[in-house]
């Protein structure tokens, strides 16, 4: 028996007492948009890591929000690794769930007869528990870790990762003795096809704002009865003319002048890897499947004419987007009110890609507004990072494909810059892809979770069969994890 | 002492009993948007008729909201009126009131030592409270009403008084005995000016909603992550260009086809009146002063380049506007959720005047969806109703005239079609003045109240002199709606 097959023995020895030690990390709340449990949590996370033995256990960096749980487990191995995560979790709206949403619930979804349903079950401390589980396995069944890691786990990542930055300046000595970082999250589709991830795309955040004190017309500091519109200007009608300048009528190109001019994506070895894979892996195009997209998703059809497969594919992969989040002003009660509202706020994410940049989005942004007589709009940037190209090819993948291939599972990777389809998970890789770091990545694991952000999210806790084989549960994940470890020691 | 002055007595004699009955009513909620005390707001009125020895007390109509409270005190006099009153109110937001809106507050508001401050004080349960004050005085002091009265007191005027029609055409035999209709409301502006209301401009409210499951593009039940915008559709954004279509880019040409055809205002008698007023009354154009009402609203300027005071009161008067009162839809809580919502909504009230109709203009909009290819967005009609030109030289009108005269009062006369300028009350005169009934109209009475559907809504109890003369309070609001009816009845 070798010291892996002794680990995924002790891992199936232990499974209940895992559950619950996962469940009990769900059932702590960690709400970064309004602070609830997030320190508990963070205290938990602290004490898990007290009982693996790490040192330098800390909660770093609260001056923003909230901490990042730091500790090292750093001793005698070859090889060091940074494991990133996030503990913090979306809000979550109680009436739209079928259970409490921090009740750690186990119950049958088809065709998983066990999943845990909770906040944060997928995104990500779900995973983040597997993964701690698996390192507990690791120790008391082989002895000792195959590689040195560095802990990082955030607290704000739905806050848009405020802190990271920071962080990543104020510890570049203690990080830069790593070799690459390991995100642990559910790879599987509901098919049992895995999707590793390694960039990113980049998101720029921004609310958008026309006040009437601004532009020193129409109402400035209240709204006012609605027939005053007879003689008053309307700064609400102003933003959404205002707003219509941005997109053409469709909604689908970004009409800010010079906004497509830097992008070059894709590469010819982007589409190479897309029509052929790499290693083991099947071709990304040959396993996309808008029917299944469109069928989570709920919709009907793609944006204008997209039917073709590969166009969709490259469309999701590497375009740009500016989207309509959210937007209110005025009276939004029920009835009939009269109103004329004195300002009018709406909220944008956009989607950006090599060789975008942030900061040049948002001046081409301002510039646009300027240029089109709306200086006095308000442009307000709430977060953002910029895109990391990740070499699908570096050691720390080839470690990930070394454990899908040793559990027989199907696996698809995507181009460097590029999100899983499916899930999306925007993350700020760059921070470690990028300098002074410039660290190897990937994400993933065995295992499946899904509804991140929305009501009932679940993490998959026993597995079934599926189109691509195998939906691994747990058991599956942290050992997964477990493998990629020794894996990544070994080359 | 003549039955007049023996009522103006007793109305001095009597005012702090006076000021208790109203500050009950005041005191009991009635907001027909939520429901709240609108029932035993309605049995307060009912018992208060019955006081004054009503027959035929109902509360009729309450098939749709809130019934209307109905009695008649009908005897031997000549001649009838019907006493026109809303007891409902708008909703409050008490965080940004100085006072409990509901505690019936006696407060000082310079430059008055005295006002009730209270949600409806003005709009408009005080002044109906003035008017049952007055009549109880009436009968103590004179013995007997001078007219009869018809009471209707509608519940649901802020909601668009959906069951009134029915109501009149139900209760036709019955309004028809009337020779007028009376709806005692405070005409005086901080100034002393005096200004009735007879007819009304008209109103259409509507909301308008772009759903990706109309549309069959987009999300379609639920909004999904904001990074699919790559790839999907948005009704967000759909949603602006089609409200971008309705308007001028300044937002105050209303775009929609055909929209100015029908309008017939000012005529030359309307013009004609705004220059030499009538009777002792000073001309509109002489006594409006666009500064007050700058500062009244908190505004830098009109809308576009208005600046002459003599287009100002024509647009304020005689324009027809399309508001944006309020939009909404999306992720509009704090932070950066990346969000693709399924729909938009936004409502809008529409100003009309001669010969535009309600119905012609609600199709107008459908047509110029239609026409630009927005035939699935949603145009629901949330309630309107139609204009009412009411001669300003009717034998009630003329009656109000008598007691602003008798009283000293200044006072100023707007054309048929238009509403007082500071406070813009929309009410459905078209009922009263339209077939069936036919029936001249007057509303007014000494006394000022403001802030109508704001915080810190008031009503003046003691009065003070002024820029044109004294500001009545109670006492004298009691004692000019005496005078209105005996005026009345001896013309």
């Amino acid at each position: 028996m070798n010291q892996l097959e002794k680990v995924y023995k002790h891992v199936d020895d232990n499974l209940d007492d895992h559950i619950e030690k996962m469940r009990k990390l769900l059932m702590q709340p960690s709400i970064s948009q309004t602070g609830e449990g997030v320190i508990e949590c963070a205290e938990m996370l602290k004490d898990w890591l007290g009982g693996l033995g790490c040192s330098h256990i800390e909660l770093a960096k609260p001056e923003f929000h909230w901490p990042i749980v730091y500790g090292e487990y750093y001793f005698a191995a070859d090889k060091t690794l940074i494991v990133y995560g996030m503990y913090d979790v979306q809000p979550v709206e109680p009436d739209l769930w079928r259970v409490p949403p921090f009740a750690g619930r186990i119950v049958e979804r088809p065709p998983f007869k066990k999943v845990v349903m909770n906040r944060g079950a997928t995104n990500t401390k779900g995973p983040m528990a597997a993964l701690l589980n698996a390192l507990e396995s690791v120790q008391q069944a082989a002895g000792e870790l195959p590689v040195n890691i560095l802990f990082v786990f955030e607290g704000e990542e739905e806050r848009g990762s405020v802190s990271m930055p920071g962080f990543v300046r104020d510890y570049e000595q203690r990080l830069k003795r790593a070799d690459g970082v390991y995100f642990p999250i559910g790879s599987q589709d509901q098919n049992g096809l895995a999707q590793p991830m390694a960039g990113s795309e980049g998101i720029l955040y921004i609310e958008l704002e026309t006040d009437g004190a601004l532009w020193g017309r129409g109402p400035t500091q209240f709204g006012v009865h609605g027939a005053m519109k007879r003689i008053l200007d309307s700064p609400a009608w102003r933003h959404v003319k205002m707003l219509s300048t941005l997109v053409s009528d469709d909604g689908n190109t970004v009409e800010v002048e010079g906004w497509y001019d830097e992008i070059a994506v894709p590469s010819e070895e982007d589409l190479r890897l897309l029509e052929e894979g790499y290693r083991k892996s099947m071709p990304a195009l040959e396993v996309f499947d808008p029917d299944l997209l469109k069928e989570v998703m709920k919709v009907k059809r793609f944006k204008g004419d997209l039917d073709d497969p590969k166009e969709i594919l490259l469309e999701m992969l590497f375009s740009t987007s500016f989207n309509l989040d959210g937007i209110w002003g005025g009276w939004t009660g029920p009835g009939t009110k009269t109103f004329l509202p004195h300002k009018v706020t709406s909220k944008h994410n956009i989607r950006f890609v090599p060789n975008q940049t942030l900061d040049g989005l948002h001046g081409k942004i301002r510039s646009h507004l300027d240029d089109h007589g709306y200086g006095d709009v308000e442009l307000r940037k709430l977060g953002g990072y910029t895109w990391a190209l990740v070499d699908h090819r570096n050691p720390l993948a080839e470690a990930m494909y070394d454990t899908f291939e040793e559990f027989g599972v199907k696996y698809s990777i995507n181009p460097p810059v590029a999100n899983p389809i499916y899930t999306s998970p925007a993350w700020p890789a760059y921070l470690f892809a990028g300098e002074p770091l410039e660290l190897p990545i990937v994400g993933g694991s065995l295992g499946h979770g899904g509804l991140a952000h929305s009501p009932n999210e679940y993490y998959v806790i026993e597995g079934c069969d599926a189109k691509y084989g195998r939906v691994y549960g747990l058991a599956g994940a942290e050992k997964s994890i477990a493998s990629v470890l020794f894996h990544f020691a070994a080359r």
